[in-house]
């Protein structure tokens, strides 16, 4: 193998490249070692060289080809938007607290806990245990792994009060992640164009899910102790929507929780109207000074569609929620679910029933509670040092975030770009409102990561409201 | 600790709760402490017992409650029907090919090839690895791993035409399988109500996402060597559907592959009409005596949206797929995506990248082709030597199934049932036409677990096509 005849060969297909056109099939290896009386690695050697100056390209089975030239074209896919038509909302397609965040800013955006927030040791472990098991190469049933929907039924169980039927394992179904789960809900529960009622301010992710499903949002104002049962009483009944969908825990953003007797009223005005509530319980492993009770609980007639997810507490790579309905709401969701996903990976459903009943689990839950007090009682003590035009109307006992109403007429969103660019990421109030907004609200995430930024990302927030503050 | 005071108290307690209702509380451990001179142990052994006969239940930091009597109630759900008004299609929700087998009985109907046929160490390796990593416990981007996106990029770049721009990195969207990709799709470039063109035969998963979509199908008849142009043509003409989905290698049920005149001349009209190709390619891992290359190869244009899958060649628990589209297409299928499911699971893009870009990937591959050929050889002899009735027009150059004609007027229904009874499980082909079947028609797959047991198979398909064969 000489280096002298890979450079003879280089230059002879260079000359025959320059003379020939994109696409042209170059000598086969075996026609070079001919012409050039050269042994097949030289051949090759001086192909290789060509192909890494993209001068020519190999394709495996077909041969060597002048390459392509890739000009830079200025593509004109606008004949797409008439072949789509109008069909789609125009919504963005990510909202502030999905986005990621490089590490040298303060990060107070996200919807997720740090990292330093999850039980990094059980999952690894029960990860590496799931990839030496069945489940790494197996499918499991569409509804779920029977042992994990017997837990998630169980956790519903061991709340159930005295009178009550518990939830049974078939009626739950396992779901790849709770904003797929929202949308199963939305398309099997409500037709579409149809109305459904949210709580007002709620979880961007229901409004977006909403929006894309086509049905008809009507907010019902939510404050700190829930919606007020007589006003959802009246928003039934004017809309004749047939589904609420509500956080009655630790509510996204505002942190309410239902006082019981709230949750009963609330029950006995979705019963009067026939109706579903849809209780999405995101929170369920995140209460601070107070232990959350399902209102799914209380329900065995079929009027509480529930919804849990573990990513958030577990792992965002773990993504498992669950939702449990009984009766024809459970065969419709479970037929979506069929339709649109079949079944969820059984790898991850292995590791997340290998995580929750491992005895660590329960302790790992105690010291989450702990941090995210501290963290809670940190940033609000910040903002009350930093930022006291700020108000917290209300202390959440659970979940991830303070929400905190601005001077009136303080434009939010101008505010959050400002942020941004000194260095602080927070999450603008408005998409959390299914209409308009009723005040400048920002939320701000006490579960993200360095609690030690909170003061100085306390100080930012205050010196760019300072700056261009309220009109 | 002894056995006598825990039976005493037991009495005691059973007693407690003969006299009190569901739901009551029992007095504490302390109480019964204190009252039965009995150490705690002796008193936590009793309450284990009455909890184990069901009369008891305790509740953790609540106390020990009379348990609630659960009478087998029937339950009527019967409202529900009205609340959810009739918005679903009455699909069933669970297709033959994903129906779970007893080891005992010969599976000729799954979708899903045998886990012999996976990369059993690979997937274990990569699994494992990637609960070390970072992944295990991040959020991915909404689109995909960067890695990932650019590995499914590189696979249609290199099979690219001379002369075609080659699809970018961020063409890529990574999705959690591609039944959900399905749906996302024909939400995303179909408006409901109205027309799309569907291959007839054609994935029961396609014709289940469209009807669950609400969009309006209108099929194709497709062959051997794929559609006739000249039909597909009079059909956009007719119908003004501006998206025909096909599955131009290997297709399922068919096993057709599409000659590259033929692929040619399609693209020629989706391009008059300025409509979309969504290419299924999911069997582009299981070519047998053919190589497979994708239509979308020769599309810079955003014709072509293409779809592929790893979930069938590397794991069904590793359940990854990709849509590669450009332009404002695959704007609106990002959106859609994000709104569905927000971003597929970090760990599972991450085992799939190091799956698909070991060494030992290719070699597994050209082993799966070489079992392929054997068992797809196999199955046919099988069926030519105990049921010569039965006629594979087609030899698949590639996929998992043989798609058998059987003689006119057997009812394919009743013949799947009755060979359910003896002991073998197929496909009944009317599930795979989006319309009426055009004959009768089952689908075979090779690719299941037990090849040798192909010939009694094939015996227990001619013994009850004989039975209760044609009308």
């Amino acid at each position: 193998m000489s280096n002298d005849s890979s450079l003879r060969i280089i230059d002879d297909l260079r000359a025959i490249v320059a003379a020939g056109t994109p696409g042209m099939r170059l000598p086969s290896t075996r026609e070079l070692v001919t012409r050039h009386q050269a042994s097949p690695l030289t051949v090759q050697r001086a192909l290789r060289v060509l192909a890494a100056d993209g001068v020519i390209e190999s394709r495996p089975g077909a041969g060597t080809f002048v390459r392509a030239v890739h000009p830079a074209k200025t593509s004109d896919y606008s004949w797409q938007t008439a072949a789509m038509r109008g069909n789609q909302s125009r919504l963005g397609p990510i909202a502030a607290a999905m986005r990621s965040a490089s590490p040298d800013v303060i990060a107070l955006h996200s919807g997720y806990p740090d990292s330093q927030l999850l039980p990094e040791r059980l999952v690894r472990a029960a990860l590496t245990r799931a990839a030496r098991s069945e489940a790494a190469l197996s499918r499991p049933p569409v509804a779920g792994l029977p042992g994990l929907q017997a837990w998630f039924a169980s956790e519903i169980g061991a709340a159930t009060r005295a009178g009550v039927t518990p939830p049974n394992p078939n009626d739950v179904i396992v779901l790849p992640g709770s904003q797929n789960g929202l949308r199963s809900l939305f398309r099997a529960l409500v037709s579409r164009g149809q109305p459904v009622l949210l709580e007002s301010p709620t979880y961007w992710g229901a409004i977006l899910a909403a929006a894309h499903v086509g049905v008809d949002v009507v907010p019902v104002p939510s404050g700190p102790a829930g919606p007020d049962p007589d006003e959802l009483d009246r928003a039934f009944r004017e809309s004749g929507a047939r589904v609420f969908y509500a956080q009655p825990n630790y509510a996204n953003p505002t942190g309410a929780q239902w006082p019981s007797q709230v949750a009963d009223h609330v029950m006995e005005v979705v019963r009067r109207h026939g109706g579903f509530l849809i209780e999405d319980d995101w929170a369920c492993d995140f209460g601070i000074t107070t232990q959350p009770t399902p209102v799914a609980a209380g329900d065995d007639a079929g009027h509480v569609i529930y919804l849990r997810s573990l990513t958030k507490s577990v792992s965002p790579a773990v993504r498992i929620a669950a939702v449990i309905a009984r009766g024809p709401a459970r065969e419709r969701i479970l037929a979506d679910h069929a339709a649109d996903s079949m079944y969820v990976s059984g790898l991850l459903q292995t590791a997340a029933l290998d995580v929750v009943t491992q005895p660590a689990w329960q302790s790992h839950l105690r010291n989450v509670r702990q941090q995210l007090k501290a963290r809670r009682d940190l940033l609000l003590a910040s903002l009350t040092e930093h930022v006291p035009v700020a108000r917290v109307e209300h202390l959440p006992a659970g979940g991830l975030n303070l929400w905190a109403q601005l001077p009136s007429g303080t434009d939010v969103l101008r505010l959050t770009r400002d942020c941004e660019q000194a260095g602080l990421l927070i999450a603008p109030g408005p998409e959390w409102f299914p209409a308009e907004p009723t005040a400048p609200f920002v939320r701000l995430n006490f579960a993200g990561p360095n609690p030690e930024d909170f003061g100085r990302g306390a100080q930012i927030l205050a010196s760019e409201l300072a700056k261009h503050g309220p009109a």
